[in-house]
């Protein structure tokens, strides 16, 4: 199959992208949910980014000054995270920091639906979410059951555009094809693979590393299918290996590392990835 | 060997159970500790069910209602998690969701087990716990050595009866060979593998798996029976491949996912494993 | 390479902790940061030890008196941890549990270096942490980058001295080469591998290990040597087999089991490991 570049985003900013997060090592200031700090974590070092989890309400605020990008995932929140959540974010914005905003099972809750909403007044440079977690944030659908999205990814598009707009950054949509605005710009990336969906904290390390792509990407589209890109590739690599859950896992790290930016150039040449 | 079909349980009870887990992928809601939510959650995902750790005073009670069943594990206890979990125990007690108990290092230390104590009114489905742990739970025993037990199965079986009277659910001792009790009825489950006593969260994911079983299975004796058997051939599967303890933990995920109800049927035609 | 025992510590010494903490099964309650809760659990249980995450207001100063040893480290604090970790700390001192600060951070962050410097007056038996992090903690340096060191190794051997004279306990600078002091006397010890430094919490993992030695090892020397003999150790042997960070991390575990006395021994005698 012969690649046709996207109208939007040109395959030289993604392979430069992927070389330029080895190259500059970003500190990543992840505040997300306790269940995956850990696989988040190691997907940022597997990339080639350097993870700090600072996230109690004296220290957030100061480090997303020093970071190079911060992540807010709003799963497993409490008082206190929420708090410190929304001092990262203010003082991301305020300081020029690229921040993302991981809407986590938004839209069936009401705690966390507030809080995330909250969080859109400091201009998210990326939101990345499920379908039905787009679309609660924007205040439509139905709510998801629990981090898995019971809506389509396409159903989700207007829903994504709008809080584009009101951002000014991107929106990203994952599913089985992801979907990602920005501005009048859509890309749509496919591939990835279905074990993604089997071990915990695959989409939230994915929007832990669209804030990566973010420090090193000034075009909030380019990071965000960057990103998306990476982890379709790397899982696609990983379960060619015909490994169960588990080993998945673990390959998927171990693919993350070894998918540089010729890699990705290899596989945008011939994929029809992105379109 | 022949197997021997117990009085309470039937085999074919077990394999019907595990194809239900995988055909309604029930969400099971987790408040557990915090050094067990990943693997507690990848343990959920490759035996077939959906994980979601809502675990905050704002939203516990509200997912209890939504939630297919509930795990309620007090370790790592904080006063708000504590709080979190009374609010979602009394809800899913009300409204009928299955909920399981897993009272982690009860009996030692005075505010988890005053804490999980107040919890039995609530009446769970299924407490699941090591010896020491339910004799502490049942204000006997010494109490064990913070997650591990030092008392034997059978010395906590007239706690577990008494538990088990109390609350109208049942009770499932975890050990060498596993002793679940509910109403009259006493069913042993032997085998599984000591590599699972060498990685962090193997007997805590054992009790979402009750809680996952619970949502398919009406009876709670055959939901806590299934759990039990499902871990120990997925076990005995995994350290078969003569791994160390960290490969053990990865493999088992896999053996979780290819142990399906063939497997299962297959494993009590020859095993004895259900006594 | 023939092997030169070092001044201050014999490899008998270091075999022997090796031994020590397989056959005693040290129980160490950890109350550390919840990105490497997991990790830290699964070295304990690999090296021998029996890990418990303790780390309440309501028990951790109880359990710190049961505990074999008591591990402390400041990476994700919030208020109800720090005080937790302020109460541990004063009851492992108070009765003579050997206990392990790792200032994860120190220097950078105000709110964490204020509490680990409190926490100093406790009198840790081992300070383990990277150049950066002991010279913050002892007021110096200008703070590394995250969890990650700016600074090199024998630029903090002043700042380490002058901690482990406060205290009377051991301070481990861990880095390329490891430098430990006690007293007048100082060991550096090589080896280990970057991939250490690719999966999260092996420094944090590290830290923990040094608990479990100092409660088999009478002297703090001996107990930090030995942690980060073992450490590097293992390391060696899971890069050996060519991996990627995400398998690497988990074969580490394997060897970390592997490593026993014999392993240990036959690694001294050849490679000239300590100095």
């Amino acid at each position: 199959m012969t690649a046709v570049a996207p109208e939007h985003v040109r395959p030289e900013q993604i392979v430069a992208a992927r070389a330029a997060l080895s190259e500059r090592t970003p500190l990543v200031q992840c505040l997300t949910n306790s269940v995956v700090q850990t696989i988040t974590a190691n997907v940022l070092l597997a990339a080639g980014a350097s993870p700090a989890m600072v996230d109690n309400v004296h220290e957030s605020a100061a480090f997303a000054q020093l970071a190079s990008a911060v992540l807010v995932n709003v799963g497993t929140l409490d008082d206190g995270k929420a708090r410190a959540m929304s001092l990262a974010a203010e003082s991301a914005h305020r300081n020029g920091t690229p921040w993302v905003l991981d809407p986590v099972a938004v839209g069936g809750l009401e705690f966390r639906t507030r809080v995330a909403r909250e969080l859109l007044q400091h201009a998210p440079t990326v939101v990345r979410g499920n379908a039905s977690e787009v679309l609660g944030l924007a205040g439509a659908g139905a709510g998801g059951r629990g981090v898995d999205s019971t809506d389509g990814v396409e159903e989700a598009l207007v829903a994504a555009r709008e809080i584009a707009d009101r951002t000014g950054g991107a929106v990203a949509v994952s599913g089985v094809v992801d979907v990602i605005v920005h501005g009048g710009r859509t890309v749509r990336v496919s591939g990835g693979h279905p074990l993604l969906t089997r071990t915990t904290g695959a989409g939230c390390s994915l929007g832990a590393l669209v804030a990566a792509y973010a420090a090193v990407a000034e075009d909030p589209l380019v990071a965000a299918v960057a990103a998306h890109v990476h982890v379709a590739v790397a899982a696609e690599r990983a379960a060619a290996q015909g490994v169960g859950p588990g080993t998945f896992a673990i390959r998927w790290l171990d693919e993350l590392d070894a998918v540089d930016a010729d890699a990705v150039r290899d596989d945008l040449a011939r994929s029809g990835r992105i379109a």
